[in-house]
């Protein structure tokens, strides 16, 4: 999903919000200089976000951040939530949090390729590991601290803050039935995803969010991804394609993220910090976990009341989009030494856990499924 | 895994501790009267685990929990852990926590299914719901409501603090090839899984964890089901037998819990609440996490170093386990209203969550192994 497509959805369910929340905002205070916190000793903070307010999941996630971190500091220190435009725009985020106009940034780290190639692995990863192996190599694989060194330089501290889980892989007005398939088709794809299916013969193609909709409709473009279930169903995509395709190959575990002002951070009491950390750990398991309850009724939905189609990818298909992703995802690799360290790390991670899930969780899934 | 079995594997790895513990554990002041915090002004709880002290995974996260709260809360509130034992004993730790000998317990609900049926569907189901779909379940989809209301009437507040992921079927020195092989076949299997293969034919065995190396070894026993690689590997089990059995259809997402003391949670003020509901969420996300990370390393070392045979349980046996894990998971419905309460939601979001993960997590993990 790309964040102009965020901005449609958001006029359909939170445009008062945005409102009042932009009223709110003008009032708030700023954080003081280092170690002195406002008159009222509160610490206030304020988190940029690339989605627009209150979209559902994601901005969503981000206001239970905030939240949090409220109520477990006992309102010493309040986080106040900004949708993308409110402050600074989707894609000044990174930056704006960097030199401190705000201490937090809620977003995906894909957004962020053009800072540091390697920002791709803590986002999605075509064929990449899913959502709970990638809190595995977060956590306990390593994975955090690789991505603690990419957004070093910039003074900032990334942690993850939610999952999507594994995504559909999109909507189709073309089945496709072989690799020949996917010759020409025009797909609304972006990122790494958009580059496997150029290389396939597809037709990648970048629009507004907007002309999404139209554009499936009309059959400018043959088929379009998005998220799952839950915000498809939102965003009413079943009116405009015939065909739900699955797996979400290009997003199988979106990490969603929060970056910290490094400096900020460090000015916060340890009990703060412990907070902050907990925080974003707490957020993380939340959003994986409403999307799941959510998308199970979505997915109902979808499929008994408005009659959508629901259609797996050929194996051919899937094989010859896993190989070119191979190739695309290696040519971060050789961006840099950095991100040689992060590919290798990523992959004997990944396949280990595609050792160990194939005798756990999908033999799990296979069994109760006969 | 069994309690005795716990001790045993405590002997190998937290012998140290636990005697380091139990020393400072005398020393440790109790909760003062309703409101009033210890001279220092800390608040002091109490944790009784059903682990050994510092048992890996499970009396680990135990530990990771109790840090979490004293540093979120910057001291002001302090838990100390008891292992198994040292203050109660393992099975004693339900009516300890509802009495308030200690404050928190931490430990696993299907152990308390004489206090109430239906704690099992809040630890493991056989043919269940796996790690993601519980955490979906609990957060998002009424579970956690429908737990405290089987865990009110004796004043305790469940939570949930870890997750093992899909276990392993266990390690057997007999192949099973049909539903026929597990006829007779002597397997120390507890609790529902344990029903479940007794009505397949086979002889569910009660051993004490002293007993299950060796019985496995002699031939006393045909097979055992423990943990998973992590925990199997530490064991030493790859020693006694020859072929290591999957999916864990008996236990496909363990959950395990903390319950607190409910009084003793009303009388704290907000922000400590909220720093202990985080506490739990934050150490259900990293055991689960953990285990995924460390799995992956262990079944490479046994499979790799220790020559371990992995086999998959026959289509035909897992079919009929399932069958029969519907009969014997519908008795406990039937116990009483509440527990089919219960049942109904578990099994609504299972049939959901089975649809929805049949096109996302099963579907990718499937297209990635092509």
């Amino acid at each position: 999903m790309s964040m102009s497509q965020m901005d449609q959805e958001a006029k359909r369910s939170g445009r008062r919000e945005v409102l009042k929340g932009a009223v709110a905002g003008a009032a708030a205070a700023t954080l003081g200089a280092p170690g002195v916190a406002s008159a009222a000793k509160k610490i206030k903070w304020k988190m940029v976000t690339t989605w627009p307010k209150n979209f559902p999941g994601l901005g969503v996630g981000a206001n239970n951040l905030a939240k949090l971190i409220n109520e477990m500091s006992g309102g010493r220190m309040q986080v106040k939530v900004y949708g993308a435009k409110e402050l600074v725009g989707a894609f000044e985020v990174f930056d704006a949090v960097s030199r401190g106009t705000a201490q937090m940034g809620h977003g995906a780290a894909y957004y962020w390729k053009g800072k540091h190639p390697a920002t791709q692995f803590f986002a999605a990863v075509p064929f990449g590991l899913n959502a709970q192996e990638m809190n595995g190599w977060l956590y306990h694989g390593g994975g955090l601290e690789l991505w603690q060194k990419v957004y070093k330089p910039f003074g900032l501290i990334p942690t993850a803050i939610g999952n999507t889980g594994v995504q559909m892989g999109g909507w189709f007005n073309k089945e496709i039935k072989s690799v020949e398939d996917l010759k020409g088709l025009k797909m609304r794809i972006p990122g790494l995803g958009g580059e496997v299916l150029k290389r396939a013969g597809g037709a990648p193609v970048s629009l507004p969010g907007g002309e999404i909709f139209p554009s499936l409709q009309s059959g400018a473009i043959d088929a379009t991804e998005f998220v799952g279930p839950y915000n498809d169903l939102a965003f009413g995509l079943y009116k405009a394609a015939k065909f739900y395709y699955y797996p979400g190959w290009h997003e199988p575990g979106t990490t969603l993220e929060c970056m910290i002002n490094e400096k900020a951070f460090n000015e916060l009491p340890g009990d703060l910090q412990a907070i902050v950390k907990a925080a974003c750990q707490v957020a993380n398991l939340d959003m994986l976990s409403e999307y799941v309850a959510r998308n199970n009724t979505a997915l109902d939905a979808l499929v008994k009341t408005h009659g959508v189609q629901l259609r797996r990818f050929p194996d051919d298909v899937l094989k010859k989009l896993k190989d070119l992703s191979d190739e695309v995802v290696g040519e971060i690799a050789k961006e840099d030494p950095l991100s040689q360290e992060i590919y290798d790390s990523f992959r004997a991670f990944r396949d280990q856990a595609t050792a160990w899930h194939e005798v756990s969780e999908k033999a799990y899934l296979e069994a109760r499924a006969l």
